[in-house]
């Protein structure tokens, strides 16, 4: 009974993995289940409706882990801006240490089957979701308004995600921390200027 | 004779048809012959070294029409902070039109294949600085130093990027038309404030 769960989660763990270096597609079943280390037999007694149900779950497991990433650092950082920085920072790291084979680990197989299955579709929705949340809260926290503190929340997560594309893409981090380190800009500026809009700050 | 050029351009189009909408490996060369319309034979005939070389050109291609676009956009409005607004929302239109399948022609050939094949990961690379340039050139022409325009205007590509998977996964044009309304806050507060933030130079 004990061997269930882990095979379970040692498919989706292998999943996770192939598809944020491959992707969703070039990664076929036998390949998840081998990597697992799990029986073959266990990948459709675990997962019936097969790789897309893999894929949900996934995308799920690989959300929480980034968003427990992003709860530890809110709480060693005293403002979004160095949230921010510390993440991206963190980040450019890892993508260096995997020889810049990692990346997001839920944007490739979104791309790839968003808007199209829609149980991915929502992982996907609710993983920038509760993302974007961490970052609210501390705005908000920092004397933001909520809309505001929305707003630039999502920009955020998009542009951390753009950033992990053209870091892959270049094979370096510095993209990962030169966007960061504007939006954090951005997040003191509207911290700073309390008023959303282009006017803010001196006028030279 | 006339043939030739007209069936290789018509494989390159599928290409980035199907790349766009599906992705890299779920896009079969069969597939791409077929939509393009060119005869089996040819395939092979063009792009002897296979699919990546189509995912190559498809991606230069691909890459030429966005920069079009933009440039034709910048020839229109004011100020970078109107030509990514206006961007921004053409997008989020043609997104809504192909029911969110579509979105950035190259974002999902370049997670599927950078950094493991080399000429799609240099033809991504050339296809961001690109288009980042025609937003430092506005930027620099409306005052801002060349070093902070071409880090807003990278951050401005990546947020683009992100905004753009998320419009997918989210099957609503709104992240795209919020995200770029941020990013051009920040444009129209370096250029009027001219103080580019904390920290200025290099970034460790």
């Amino acid at each position: 009974m004990a061997q269930a769960p882990k095979h379970r989660q040692a498919i989706i763990e292998a999943a996770v993995r192939l598809f944020r270096q491959q992707g969703y597609a070039a990664s076929g079943l036998n390949q998840i289940v081998e990597a697992s280390g799990a029986p073959k037999g266990s990948m459709y007694h675990y997962f019936p409706e097969g790789k897309s149900a893999i894929a949900a779950e996934a995308v799920q497991w690989a959300a929480r882990r980034v968003e427990g990433t992003l709860e530890d650092l809110a709480g060693q950082t005293g403002s979004a801006a160095d949230l921010l920085r510390r993440y991206a920072s963190l980040m450019a790291g890892w993508m260096a240490e995997s020889g810049f084979r990692d990346g997001c680990p839920i944007a490739t197989t979104l791309l790839e089957n968003a808007p199209q299955v829609a149980p991915i579709r929502e992982a996907g929705r609710s993983a920038f979701d509760a993302w974007a949340r961490v970052f609210e809260a501390r705005l908000t926290a920092q004397g933001l308004p909520p809309e505001r503190a929305r707003r630039l929340s999502l920009t955020a997560i998009a542009a951390l995600e753009g950033a992990l594309l053209m870091s892959r893409v270049q094979a370096s981090g510095q993209p990962l921390v030169e966007v960061a380190e504007e939006i954090a800009i951005a997040f003191d500026a509207a911290i700073t200027g309390r008023r959303p809009g282009p006017r803010q700050g001196p006028i030279e």
